[in-house]
């Protein structure tokens, strides 16, 4: 990595993005969703060493969607291990095969616990091990993103629900195979409170940083999961944070990453840093466009990806 | 990465594999691979500073099948540069749903230059530009490998054909589809010969060496593809280079590399390291039994991967 | 056909079958399947013109289970007419890639009207135009069987509910894609409701006899359905009837015809009989293994198929 | 059926159709079919008792195509009998879901003799009997259609080796499987031979007696088949005598029959008559547009169908 300062960074690429078209649409499959400016862009970024850098809208909290689904993941981990891999796979789901498909001829072991199925099947687990999940999931997030205040959106929550029978369908089959061990209503109720938490770029870059070190907690120099747990986390991550754009993704900008359907991505350098951005337009693939040049942009210019 | 001797570590995996039982079983749909003792074990690292260390069965060639796709993509990519992912993927295959199903669904584009169908794609791309295809591309082998002794092994690549009805299947879905512009008996044969190209664990650790460094032969001082295209290929590989198995050995070795049905498998830590592994013996996805276990001790052990 | 006495055939088909091995196994995911003996085995055919003829277990009861998807059918066509033909195909399922594969890539549509999404529909077709779903469909039945006595068996129908997940995963998806109009329980439980209908051989083969008629209702002189309408049931069965055995039915049989996993198979030829056959052990594809047998030997010592 | 003069209906039929659009487009994927009218219509149906119909034009010749698939059938159960059956299944693709897909998952068995990858099998079967294939085969065609000027277009012939990626691909991946036994250019170039058979449809009409009659060759009283073979050749064809469309045309015409990429369709009445008609434009699942409509009306016309 060339010694950069990543204030001018931000600035170089926010200046070269400006004249591009910001293509794509926002989703809005939900009201909460609909209504927010498509064109926000913010980033933020936290080194180990170098502190703190943004730029734009990071300030602003949004729907981080699917990325939470790495807490949950995590969580997991920290509950019951590596027993966790008899429920759901490390493999990238391959494609257009998704979904319902691939999850029958599987016999209801979803690929990876970033599709909807296996995020699902961690929600199970979750219920399963937690006393009181919504409030303990919640706690956990916020203990490893040091931070009381962040919530769950219950408008979000509930609209999710009313728009729900792709991941009723999802979840009914894997029951069939014996996949689902609670209630179903409870367990889509978990995922669907998961799914809308909100954080701004900056609260979002934080609470990665426990993946940059290694499982440590910076702040607390508690360990939220060992050093081989996170690099696991960071390699099905790299595997498949993208849905089926995982490739794409790995190929320009070459860090482990997640993205949500609410324009938030959020990537890592293992032992350096974790940058979170924001912009809500997705591409074809369901990932920020923006936010997929924004990284691009970033590692060429720092000319530093993990491979 | 603790600061450890490399050699140490080596005699304490094979210590430690010493009891395990040898699972899977070898490659013999072709006489050639057949007649291999099966419990051959041999590895080889080289490291960018601290140089060279072996064990086993480090010194005896072995048929690289598949490990060489990564020489031929390279190869195209330097001949035609970013136009080559017209052709050809970056995403993850998915699995069962691999081979044809998945080529006539994405209408005949290969989804990575690893899997069968890409690297035919690839070698039709060679086809069209080199003056002596064969010729060429063992040079371009010999080259990056700084070894004039390399060769392919004829005998391996014609009984290859005696059973190629099936990449005869995909090559012409393939031309079905467009996608092949060569003659195809001579696309084959170039692809037969491809991956019949022998290494021992020390030169085939050798000659990944350029995509540790970043592009750069490191005793010519040659540029082999610039530092974005070698990124790029770790990429590939790791997202791609070990079948429906990618996710299980980025999650339990986090490295890129590539494996090869002969039981080789090479691996590379960017900046730092390629090493290379030999055990015949194959899981049920196709990969190195021994190999796997033990590029995973050696991550383990040196608490080191790119994750 | 040859001027036989039935009588005869079927004694001498019941001798053919003795030394034979019963193979297959009867149905046993709810209890009330299980506790049926599985050597039963009944027949009895209708003739338009020569009376009725029957033998074995023919007077005995069993659960019709998907044979009464012909009447939810028949009840469905007299409501919205060709209508119905937007919501659910006409064409033979195909296979192995049934279930929810085939109605995810289709968007929802199921094949045809005897699969289980396809039968669904239909329930949720009903359930849109009838006042008392339950009530009206069960009259329906009791009407072109002439029989006041017909019941629902409220435990099977019960039962049904308790392993009902994969079904559920079914409508769940077809409501995704806007194929379901009503409340999902309340159209499964007329689902499961219809399946528990129970009827022996001889009530069986009356109650297809509209079939044979062209529409007509024999005993009443009521047109059931118009004479159009009869023969498309009568194709739709012949192609569609045995899941993914309609060929080989149509093959070793040539009769159009239904059969249901309680062990019963309806046949029929147009203009001439029906015939109800019962045997409870299955075979791998979930027909009648004697059932079929029976059939088989029935077309072929009487030397007339539709075909 | 009514007793109806055909030739009355044949009129109405064609005043009823002209003032409707002919849509679809013909196939033009070879240069032969691309000069052909595409409006030309023609009908015939030769009655056992009542003699000839004809209507349009039903004297000129066109290229049978897949309709021959049904003479390459009837000889090969002629040749080894039920022995075929391990080499191909009879039952219905599915669809979509056609072609490499589901030979690949189901091993290299096709589902049934009419589609391309089965008609392959057949083309293989023959040539391991035969003498002299390509002379022996359109001899049996001359046989049963006792029409000795039969012949094959070379030119189609060839034509269609120019583009035969796609059987290629079907035919490797078969022997991929060991279900081909043969050369693999000689089996598709009788393959192309046998679909390049020009008929009229007097022609055609004719030569299809031998299933109406009970395998009975009228003219010479020769058996073709025997009774069983002739209904079970029926019942393939009701099956799957129309790729992905057989349910549709069992509904709407319910006759068994087959239809050809060159517009042409035969359908027959077992015991009754069979019938031929040409129209080039193709709909979209590949079937004569208005050679489907012209049956439909013939059969609604007459209120006679099998069903």
């Amino acid at each position: 990595m060339k010694d950069i300062n990543f204030k001018t960074v931000f600035n170089d690429i926010f200046i070269e993005l400006q004249p591009l078209e910001n293509k794509g649409v926002a989703a809005s499959y939900i009201p909460e969703l609909a209504k927010i400016d498509p064109d926000k862009l913010g980033i933020h970024l936290v080194h180990v060493d170098k502190g703190n850098f943004y730029q734009g809208d990071s300030q602003e909290r949004f729907s981080i969607q699917s990325i939470s689904k790495v807490f949950s993941l995590t969580l997991a981990m920290r509950i019951i291990g590596s027993e966790l891999w008899s429920r759901v796979g490390v493999e990238p789901s391959g494609t257009a095969f998704n979904s319902l498909i691939q999850l029958e001829v599987e016999n209801g072991i979803p690929r990876n616990p970033f599709i909807n199925a296996g995020a699902i099947v961690i929600c199970d687990v979750l219920m399963s091990y937690l006393d009181n999940p919504k409030v303990d999931l919640l706690n956990f997030v916020r203990k490893i993103a040091n931070n009381q205040n962040l919530q769950y959106n219950e408008k979000v929550a509930e609209s999710e629900k009313l728009t729900s029978d792709r991941n009723k369908a999802l979840i009914y089959l894997m029951r069939d195979f014996g996949n689902i061990h609670n209630d179903v209503d409870e367990v889509l109720d978990l995922y669907f409170y998961l799914c809308s938490i909100e954080m701004n770029c900056c609260e979002l870059a934080h609470s990665f940083m426990f993946l940059v070190t290694g499982g440590v907690d910076l702040t607390s120099g508690e360990m939220i999961v060992n050093p081989s747990q996170a690099k696991r986390i960071n390699a099905v991550m790299q595997l498949c944070g993208f849905y089926d754009e995982a490739g794409e993704f790995a190929f320009k900008v070459g860090l482990p990453g997640k993205s949500g359907v609410g324009g938030g991505i959020v990537a890592l350098h293992p032992g350096k840093y974790a940058v979170a951005v924001w912009s809500p337009r997705l591409n074809k693939k369901g990932n920020s466009y923006m936010g997929m040049k924004v990284l691009e942009l970033l590692t060429t210019k720092m000319e530093d990806s993990i491979f």
